[in-house]
């Protein structure tokens, strides 16, 4: 078993948190994780309050955390306070500024988790308290920026060794098997974010058609793009691409926003219908890079058994590589 | 000392490459690297027979490599007779089809190490004879394009394992001490090219000013854009963008290639001037996002030891992150 600062702040067998993927991550899914010996966490993204409740009961009383799309939260904070009352295992925050929603969380004695995309947003993530910092790369799917994990970690990890020795440091983005939690390790990492590898498994919400072609495709085939979004309507700030499959709707619209937005009704009721029939010639599949590295669509369990092992012989034989 | 399939193959102590950066690796560098125990390439890059036939000479009879930017090689094919001539420990090719210069290389008894950026180019070196690939991040400095290393490598090595377990694979982008060459060997390389780190070193050809601006740079200060390139004229191919620090110049022109097109002329001037001069507010700083991780401008060989020290001590020490 790997042992980190990881697995005993939490107390878990896995240094390994499941992602609070937007309408992937329901509460099945994150308990599948945190009984695998990680942390698995609902995705109460899109600020939805029912949707979020139900998935706390969902996951049937498994511990489990909750995270939010800080801008969307910031809609409606009073979602905050009703997960704050399920007593989630730890609190999670990305895009946007966690600081108006700090001192609730702290109040409530819950842990609070800051992914960041740059070395900028995690000094100010730590300044505002945060426990536990992701540093997410490009490379990851769903919404994200521009910075890779392979330099963003070790430049965050630098920082928090001077500034903030005590915040916990995560890798988040191309994470999908034992090679890449061996590789975080030793970037200077407690542990890692998975999203898109458990995205692809049996316990997601994902649609099925998303997971095959994810399956079916390699790491070439995604692109970061803004268009789905602004197809949707959906006022994600100008910072924040999504990294998703490319398809006909990227290769038409990626580069051209302005004709999108004369057409963006009719394309928005187009997407969104292929989006619910799982028509992934017209919606995204959001999955990022490690989509080449996917090549089944497991429980969750097992994906995770198996990075764990994988990884654990990676360590186990690293000396075996040095030589007098 | 770290074994790999890459000392074996050149009898190194190290598994450890220097960039053929353009005007950045000259012979003084590249002698630097392999009398270090790497090896060390002569940045050939934009084809210009003097500058590279002298590079040789510079490197004063150590054994050294040479790289080319392939598709300006196209441009003056003759230089890679020139260089075969030469006896380079290696022959390096990134950025275009390496195809029409893979037999000529083989007739020599050189290797050939190709740098690509995608799968498909990956596979398509393999099927031309590559002897080593390198698979290279767009956390990268100077020119690339989108994947990253950390799953790009990981990515390449499952193919390369089926197709062609011969060949070895080495990463590239992002690696600039001890945790990037552990983590890379994690990801399953045999070892990595340094650019960035070794472009901030004494024998570096690189502009002081430039080097100090990177050391004073954070990775989030770098972008990725095409209109240095542009207002140089240099016609690189659309897919290739170069990662440089940001400045005035590229906060003007980056998404206003039209507006930069119509003042080219003057605009090139200007950009040369500076780049000349040093003058990193005009011209701008060709380093990777490992900017945020180089405090200082040592020489090589110190560079390359404090590299390989610690991730021997990361190795050695990674069955202790195990428990029972
Ligand atoms: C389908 C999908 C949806 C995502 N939705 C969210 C989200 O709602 N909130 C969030 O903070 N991150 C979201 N992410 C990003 C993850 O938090 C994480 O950074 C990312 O998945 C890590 O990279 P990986 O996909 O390579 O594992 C999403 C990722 C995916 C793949
Ligand atoms: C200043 C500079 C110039 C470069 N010039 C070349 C070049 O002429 N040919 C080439 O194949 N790669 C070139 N590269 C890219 C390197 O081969 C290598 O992929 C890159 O530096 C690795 O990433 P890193 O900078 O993070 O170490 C250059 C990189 C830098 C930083």
């Amino acid at each position: 078993m790997i042992k980190t600062r990881l697995t005993q702040l939490f107390d878990l067998t896995h240094p390994i948190l499941s992602a609070p993927m937007a309408l992937a991550s329901g509460g099945a899914l994150a308990a599948a994780v945190s009984k695998a010996g990680g942390l698995g966490f609902i995705g109460g993204a899109y600020g939805d309050t029912d949707w979020t409740i139900q998935a706390f009961e969902d996951a049937g009383g498994a511990r489990v955390g909750c995270g939010f799309i800080t801008w969307k939260l910031a809609e409606n904070p009073d979602l905050l306070t009703r997960v704050l009352e399920r007593a989630p295992a730890a609190l999670f925050l990305s895009f946007g500024d966690p600081a108006r929603f700090a001192v609730e969380i702290a109040a409530a004695g819950v842990p609070l988790i800051c992914q960041v995309q740059t070395l900028r947003d995690a000094q100010h993530a730590a300044n505002v308290g945060a426990d536990v910092i992701i540093a997410q790369g490009a490379e990851a799917g769903g919404h994200g920026e521009k910075r890779a994990t392979m330099t963003l970690v070790p430049e965050v990890a630098d920082w928090l060794a001077t500034h903030a020795p005590d915040v916990l440091l995560l890798a988040a983005g191309g994470i999908a098997d034992g090679r890449g939690l061996a590789a975080s390790l030793m970037l200077g990492a407690d542990g890692v974010l998975v999203g898109s590898r458990l995205w692809a498994s049996a316990e997601s919400l994902a649609h099925p058609e998303m997971v095959k072609a994810a399956i079916a495709a390699t790491g070439d085939d995604t692109i970061r793009s803004t268009v789905m979004d602004v197809a949707r309507g959906l006022n994600w700030p100008e910072r924040n691409t999504a990294r998703v499959l490319k398809n006909a709707f990227t290769d038409r619209w990626h580069g051209d926003l302005d004709g999108l937005l004369g057409v963006a009704e009719v394309e928005a009721a187009r997407w969104s219908a292929a989006w619910e029939a799982g028509d992934v010639a017209v919606a995204n599949t959001f999955v990022g890079e490690v989509a080449g590295l996917i090549h089944g669509c497991e429980p969750a369990a097992e994906i995770i058994e198996s990075m764990v092992t994988e990884a654990e012989a990676l360590l186990r034989g690293a000396v075996s590589r040095l030589e007098e």
